[in-house]
């Protein structure tokens, strides 16, 4: 018999969310996430303060209405942070590694005032063979306000299981693109005036034509990250990972610290790139990314990039796409591009991300 | 003879504020504080960035409108450490410690773009028997730009004496009620049409008829204060009590370092509290509440809660009222409710809560 | 014969901008600057997070629109950041140490919503005798989206040579007046209402008349910088000196730390001034300022002003202007007003800042 207690502790425990586990999971699974959210000129200005982005379209509301914006839209990665922050109570709160992302289309320009949204299917599930784990694919989607797709993308994550002998919920690894075809891309940036792009406002003479595949970037600088930064930046995406948030749990955890959300080496290491490729104004599509490794607070970033291809946007003559590998680093200036000997990433990498990105012609 | 330095320092001494000491305030003294502060989205999002707060009605414009409000309302927590911080210059500049509050009603709600002013009258004063400090009661209001009042509270505080010698400026201590009657709760709340209210948008399955008087929630998570953080926020409110700023001065002081503001350690278990109270969308009323421990940067902060009764609103069939104690703590999880011993509270305790929250129907 | 290696390198070199070498600038040149920036409430937001400014006019609509401004213009040092933060990619990335600034005047308010932009012209070059540095005067000027001057002003600082054996590119000093006569103080300040200007609500209850020159206060406060806020302050201006931001390059450098970007002291130095100065709402002129001795975080600002000289404005009734400075120390309180032994400075010393302020009469 259980006492009154218990039965009221029983009880308490349904009122607060644990969050998913790996047998909590099956395949089609559609999932409404929490919690809506009007992103604001503040929210940007918080942004622009932990990461400096200087991109003119995103910066200044004159530039984009010259090109042919209604005014500056949001930096495309703010709203990924904000569309993965509303995925992770019900995907990730109990993953033990963010293994990857695919298939990821920027598909509308997000505005200051827009309301954003999130639903995820489950597209895949497989257990680990120590079966204390699983893998768990999502395909998740991010809305404005009149339900339009402003972005969709696929990552998979490792979750816990909750009970070892429960049986795998479902035994499917989906098919997934190596990247994202040229076709595909240009949904979220209109048709632009590239006559009317001003690149020495923009900070950068070279337009789409002056880069040419094989070709290596130094970013050049470097900047240290901030425990207050990181769990601000993450806050502002009400991500509510505990890795990030909770010093005393964590110092007798795994790393004996709080992890960096993987997104805040993403953010900065795209900020960073603006020394080089500071007309890649819009991201139009991630097509694979790694977290290699760890990043904690005190450490400093680098980063540099690689052109892994170029492409034209059928139909479109305003703006053409760059394949980009960016490399990010902690503690390791990037001048001889660290990337990886055989199959090793180099030590100091923590972030090897290819993506395409838009340039004006 | 003073010489002439001298009368330039006192000169220069009566330019600047020190604050009022105990026998500067008399019964009935009424003060309008400065400054006036229009609040913004950019208020909403630095908010935001520090806290994560998740509650659904403020942070979708379009969540709120379809519940019935105009826009999303400010935290009202924002609201209260907006018109707490202006009374900081008049009230407790000389503060030694901030011992209670009572009769806390939020009259009405704040929208971005409002401007909020304060005015306090002095309810009461008692001296100490040690002669060095006084005990001063204020009754503070926060005003919007139409006059109307959006906040209501008491609070007492411990204030020095400039002089030890001094008489007691008054010797009366206001009876305060223990809670505030569910009739008086719901100002801050406009009529919503529950219907509307989207338990999945929201992140919490649950409404008013799922909580009974006596259960308790472990809200699972720990944050960790950083002093960056602590700091911004308290300036954000223009709250200038020193203790929280002044790191050379403080290592010599009471605690050896900087005191966080206990307003953020408020904050920060409401934020927590969303886990098992997601729909708790706005704070009618505070009952009480206690600073009972000290917090410090580096520390992590845990909260649970336990609901001491519920109450209908009369004449409204839209939203009930919860009464909650929130307890949070320092390093300490809280899955078996830390409290107290006997009259003592748990060590680990930093902050006991008493307050309405209102939830849909 | 290069490798091929070698070529790709070269290449990348020039996609990436290493700033401006002493040898790059010359006599007469203009410089436009990047990035275009849309301010908004979001900034103002951040940044009053950040220095905890309280003068009424930035911080109400309300109280603005009372005394003849449209709305609550930005803070003119926020303005003065914004618009130095573009001229560090062109002309300081590579400076040793920013030397003075001179005629600095603000022209016109700022609004959220507006849009600023820079340009520079070289108007002085010296080498330095040890050809390894010389000093560039550059005269930058703000702009908002109409093309009105809102800033315009005059800053030195030493750049290091690429190559020592390049011949100086130019032997010029400009001259520079000595302090901003009154005449031109006053654009930047529309004509007020000084009878609705309410002292009460603004905090101090002193007008223009109630200052003498001659007359030292002490601000009393201090306030501790985190790394975390200065890096944030610093990249909302999109200010791109790696010395503010780069821990892992810093710690081998000349301080073996992050040197903080030299406008958060004078941001500091301001917002202290408030107690006692609290009515000076507007910057009018800047006639110099000396960073004295560098800020690292960790450290405590205090601050003390003294009245340098009064002056009325030509055909202006509304206002008064005071000519100010204010010293900012670290870790040293300023009820003695520390300034200078003979030509040095107080150790303690970090800002020594010679500026006008506006007051309502």
């Amino acid at each position: 018999m259980r006492a009154p207690g218990d039965a009221l502790k029983a009880r308490a425990m349904t009122k607060t969310s644990a969050g998913n586990f790996f047998e909590d999971f099956h395949l089609g699974q559609h999932i409404e996430h929490a919690t809506p959210r009007t992103v604001t000129v503040g929210d940007v200005a918080v942004y622009n303060s932990l990461f400096g982005s200087r991109f003119a379209v995103q910066s200044s509301d004159v530039f984009a209405a010259n090109i042919g914006y209604p005014r500056a839209p949001l930096d495309d990665l703010l709203v990924f942070h904000v569309v993965f922050g509303k995925t992770v109570p019900d995907i990730s709160l109990n993953a033990v590694a963010n293994l990857g992302y695919a298939d990821c289309r920027f598909l509308k320009p997000v505005y200051p005032g827009d309301t954003l949204s999130a639903v995820s299917e489950v597209i895949g599930l497989r257990e680990n063979s120590n079966k204390k784990t699983g893998i768990v694919y999502v395909r998740s989607r991010g809305f404005n306000q009149s339900r339009d797709i402003v972005l969709d993308y696929v990552r998979w994550v490792m979750v816990r299981k909750r009970n070892e002998a429960a049986p795998p919920p479902g035994d499917e690894v989906p098919e997934l693109p190596k990247s994202v075809e040229p076709s595909q891309l240009g949904a979220g940036c209109p048709p632009i005036n590239a006559a009317e792009y001003d690149t020495a406002l923009a900070g950068c003479p070279r337009r789409f034509g002056d880069y040419k595949a094989g070709e290596k970037i130094d970013h050049l600088a470097g900047v240290t990250v901030e425990d207050a930064e990181h769990m601000m930046a993450t806050r502002l995406y009400q991500n509510t990972a505990r890795i990030h948030f909770d010093h005393f749990g964590e110092s007798k955890g795994r790393f004996g610290r709080r992890l960096i959300y993987g997104g805040h080496a993403i953010s900065l290491a795209r900020s960073l790139s603006f020394n080089g490729l500071g007309n890649a104004f819009h991201i139009a599509a991630i097509n694979g990314g790694r977290h290699v490794a760890p990043l904690f607070a005190g450490l400093t970033v680098f980063a540099w990039s690689e052109v892994l291809a170029t492409a034209e946007l059928p139909g479109r003559n305003d703006v053409g796409a760059l394949r980009l590998r960016t490399v990010a680093t902690k503690d390791r200036p990037c001048a001889d591009f660290p990337y990886k000997a055989g199959d090793d990433y180099d030590p100091a990498a923590i972030l090897d991300l290819d993506y395409w990105v838009l340039m004006p012609k």
